[in-house]
């Protein structure tokens, strides 16, 4: 949930009327993010969602964000499409912040997916990869390999909190990965975020990709990864190959992998689990008691990795050739 | 904001089944009302709002809440209707907790409310007095006269915290209103809780009146009071006569007060001070550090009845005869 900054009415009615969308007719804050403050708005025109950008994310990197969405969108990715003001703008300030107005998709996002809905994820994940080879603006992924160690510095004092012997276990796998992360994968724009919260479905029918904050260059598969983690584990924490398979057939019938990515995939498996741990264990450190938003659990994708260790190749995950 | 309770897709889209009104495509939780989660659905035919009751509404009130928004909308004020299931049912049950669902009004609250909404305001409330006339079902102000002594005692340990002598100003305020209050003027139902929050612009025009969990059977005047304390007072607590004779002027054109009303006003007024006093007083020494939701400020409602307690006649609410 998250509403941080509140707007006042003329100054919002002011705001909408330099775009070309009708006059104001609703306002509401909505629970929908953890970084931003978002309004689900309607005017005479439609309806669309306003995001005031909060502290978390660097003003810098808005313009990648909306020039991206605004591609994807153009190549047919259902994801938020940014409006832009009478004066061509898309990144404006409202209420002291960065904000942007994009259009509004229809759907929910799924609590338990279903394997049809893991389906949609691979086929829209791969889409959104196509789509994006040809977006030229960069961004690297500060929290991909290379940015691990540095999270796990301010952390490793207290992973003996979370379990004993938990430092040297981190430490390790964190070594390997830094050792064996591959550098010959084909890399692209990739989501990096695409938990079930950041997909809509209407049904069974994936309708929106949103929360593009993550977004950057990096590894292709290693998306794939980031939702094996995200999408196909059951409660308790036990591995379900049917979703896994699902996502990988979905993928596949919009992007072919080739054998690299395949056999790479335990790999990028266990780090994208590492990289949640991680910041999930340095949120847990450094929220204060009374935050809005409370962290998640580390302990979950620490789980995670183990199970990922314990895959011998990508059968392991109902890869089929 | 208050998103207290989350749904499972499934099961809302089943909810959404057994009412006639298409099929769901999409849910937000919107930051909307203290008390209860709410959440903006939209089908393919139209836009709800979806509210779960949670712990602080009586659940034995709701078919009171709920009937009294059905004959008021009937009546024509602009306010939410509630959605009668296939089994011609409002009131239900949802994850766990009472559930209704009531039609979507356009329309903002005004943080700064100007003269023209004032005006609005004090019509609807009239309209809301006329058309409750003939609202049979009863439900007395447990907030008004004769609750206040319960709360006192209760913050009564507490006020000297505030400021030095507040136990006994505010134990002479309480004798006088017990000893003074009217018995004698229009009764009938009243919205009891008409705060700016509460009312729905778009541009200078009322459209919509919502959260009727107060509304109760009390002096009307009485709600007249409460919003000469909740939209009249400017930045600082200056009290803008300009606004009372709007709100005024604007009820007396769709239900004209008799001398007595009138003549109740100051008094009222200061009862509808002491009441958001005390109540504001009591929830700072009851909400836990850690609550979601801050309580406010009493200090406001103090200055605001050390106001009315200066007013000698209705003349000074800007009253003309």
């Amino acid at each position: 949930m998250a509403v941080y900054t509140r707007i006042r009415t003329q100054e919002l009615e002011k705001f909408v009327e330099s775009y070309d969308i009708g006059s104001l007719l609703s306002c509401k804050g909505i629970a929908e993010g953890v970084e931003n403050s978002n309004y689900l708005l309607s005017t005479t025109g439609g309806r669309f969602i306003l995001t005031l950008y909060e502290k978390r994310v660097n003003p810098d990197d808005l313009p990648f964000f909306l020039g991206l969405m605004q591609h994807l969108a153009a190549s047919g990715v259902p994801c938020p499409v940014p409006l832009h003001d009478r004066e061509g703008l898309a990144l404006r300030q409202l209420a002291g912040r960065p904000a942007a107005m994009v259009s509004f998709l229809d759907g929910m996002s799924v609590h338990r997916p279903r394997n049809a809905h893991c389906a949609g994820l691979g086929r829209a994940m791969a889409h959104l990869h196509v789509a994006g080879g040809d977006f030229t603006p960069a961004r690297p992924n500060s929290l991909s390999v290379t940015g691990w160690r540095k999270l796990y510095q301010k952390t490793a004092p207290h992973l003996e909190n979370i379990a004993n012997g938990l430092e040297a276990e981190i430490g390790e796998e964190l070594a390997f990965l830094e050792q064996n992360w591959p550098s010959d994968l084909p890399g692209g724009i990739i989501h990096a975020d695409l938990f079930p919260d950041n997909v809509f479905f209407i049904g069974e029918t994936l309708s929106g990709v949103i929360d593009f904050y993550f977004a950057c260059f990096d590894i292709l598969a290693y998306d794939i990864a980031i939702c094996l983690n995200a999408w196909c584990f059951e409660a308790g924490n036990a591995f379900n190959i049917t979703k896994a398979r699902a996502i990988l057939r979905g993928y596949q019938n919009e992007r072919a992998l080739n054998d690299a990515e395949i056999d790479a995939l335990p790999l990028l498996a266990r780090g994208a689990a590492l990289r949640f741990f991680l910041t999930r264990a340095y949120d847990r450190v450094n929220t204060p008691e009374d935050a809005l938003v409370r962290p998640k659990n580390p302990q979950e994708y620490l789980d995670k990795l183990r199970f990922h260790r314990s895959v011998k190749s990508a059968a392991g995950y109902g890869i089929d050739f």
